[in-house]
């Protein structure tokens, strides 16, 4: 019923889970892609599992009207709250950020101690320490909101001594705990990497989901036989809830020249 | 037809206007007040003009439905954006935060050099410039967005070596500039008084719109013969768009024991 050459549908909060659309665009190269970014009403981090569960079933209805095969939640919060109600309701797959980074950090501790950073959301949610444990019960796990670094990336500071001293606050008690793997637990933070590898040394993986959650898309829709043609031209469309000029800008960072042109659509 | 008994509607994207809503209550004793807190959408400070315009209007038509006498913005992005729009399509009287903050501005300079931090979308609007050369034509203004205070006040670091070391990045060139009088363009950043204080030194002037935003009420009252009964027993209700629990956490920090519970409404 379902064409192969639709498209996958991607959506985040706002414009971090562009970094996930990436990596769908490098390793499925034939998939045509549709992103929603909910910027009029981003961020997710600190509002309640309610409010972020009616949003992202906003965003799954108007993407099923764009006629998406496959669904992508590509925002930590988001998949907290809501990978579970949208797995229940839709008919096509629904992948989410959580799992593949938790199998990644899994694959990656040689110390078994884990440390997960993210939004107030996601951490309060537990959505790491439970899928982690789910793969691997006997690791220990250190979790921490860091609130701030989403504003700080959007304020550009990627590289600032105000950033790096926030870094050491938050992540300092992580490495007295002797933490060996991080998990960066929200699609803003893989812009943080140099700066946090600075803070953590060399001896702390980072775990930036987005490769992993590229890959398993790719497993999703081979398993469900709705991989598009190996031949198939993709199409790749940008949209926005607020401003999209602004968020073409900003999404330019992310993803360079892949982004033309961005629509706006108003939801709720 | 208006009954004076009716209480006045307050509103911001959150909880940062909970310091206008104090000073009303102050100031204006025999009044009762609905606030409402939009933390389902909050922020407004980086979100286009539009979209701002829209949750304005839609909050202004559901304090319009609870039956107030008159509606405050509490919030310098939406006074900056939607105090026009709200005027003209309102029957009742509209106060902003914008001009009573300006006119405390012009009053306080004594070098004639005004400066104001808000968000972005206040900075970018321009409305303090038009507001305080409405008023004196012969000043100079410095403006500036200091996107991170908003997210630093809500992370409760008021007093904190990452804080300070922000405002003096977003100040610094303030000072050098000479000026000496400094209007807090966002109902956050009355939270950070001490630390700007110490940044500035004792020689700048801090404006925090409340007070006179709230004078500005009586007075608007007052003249439409809107004003309770010096008699008249207030009634305070608070409304959120998100969880009401989070709010009544924070709200308290603002607002102390006069909130004593808060309800929720979803909107759009």
């Amino acid at each position: 019923m379902t064409d192969n050459s639709a498209p996958v549908g991607v959506f985040d909060s706002g414009i971090g889970g562009l970094t996930v659309a990436q990596e769908v665009i490098r390793q499925l190269p034939h998939e045509s892609v549709i992103y929603f970014g909910d910027t009029a009403r981003v961020p997710y981090g600190p509002k309640s599992p309610d409010t972020v569960r009616r949003y992202s079933r906003e965003i799954a209805a108007f993407l099923g009207e764009q006629g998406v095969k496959s669904i992508v939640i590509a925002c930590n919060t988001a998949t907290a709250h809501a990978l579970g109600v949208l797995r229940e309701e839709l008919e096509m797959p629904v992948i989410g950020v959580v799992e593949p980074g938790a199998r990644a950090a899994v694959a990656a501790t040689r110390g078994g101690h884990i440390g997960v950073i993210g939004t107030v959301g996601t951490i309060k949610s537990g959505a790491y320490e439970r899928a982690i444990r789910a793969i691997e019960p006997d690791v220990m796990i250190t979790a921490r909101a860091c609130p701030l670094f989403v504003p700080l990336v959007e304020e550009g500071w990627t590289d600032h001594d105000a950033t790096r001293l926030i870094a050491r606050e938050y992540l300092e008690p992580m490495l007295d705990a002797e933490i060996d793997t991080l998990v960066l637990g929200c699609t803003h933070y893989p812009l943080l990497k140099p700066l946090l590898r600075d803070v953590l040394g060399p001896d702390v993986r980072l775990i930036d989901s987005a490769e992993e959650t590229a890959a398993e898309t790719a497993r999703t829709l081979n398993e469900a036989q709705l991989a598009a043609a190996p031949g198939a031209d993709p199409a790749y469309r940008f949209i926005a809830s607020d401003d999209p000029l602004q968020f073409l800008q900003l999404g330019q960072r992310f993803l360079g020249a892949t982004m033309e042109g961005v629509e706006i659509r108003t939801l709720g």
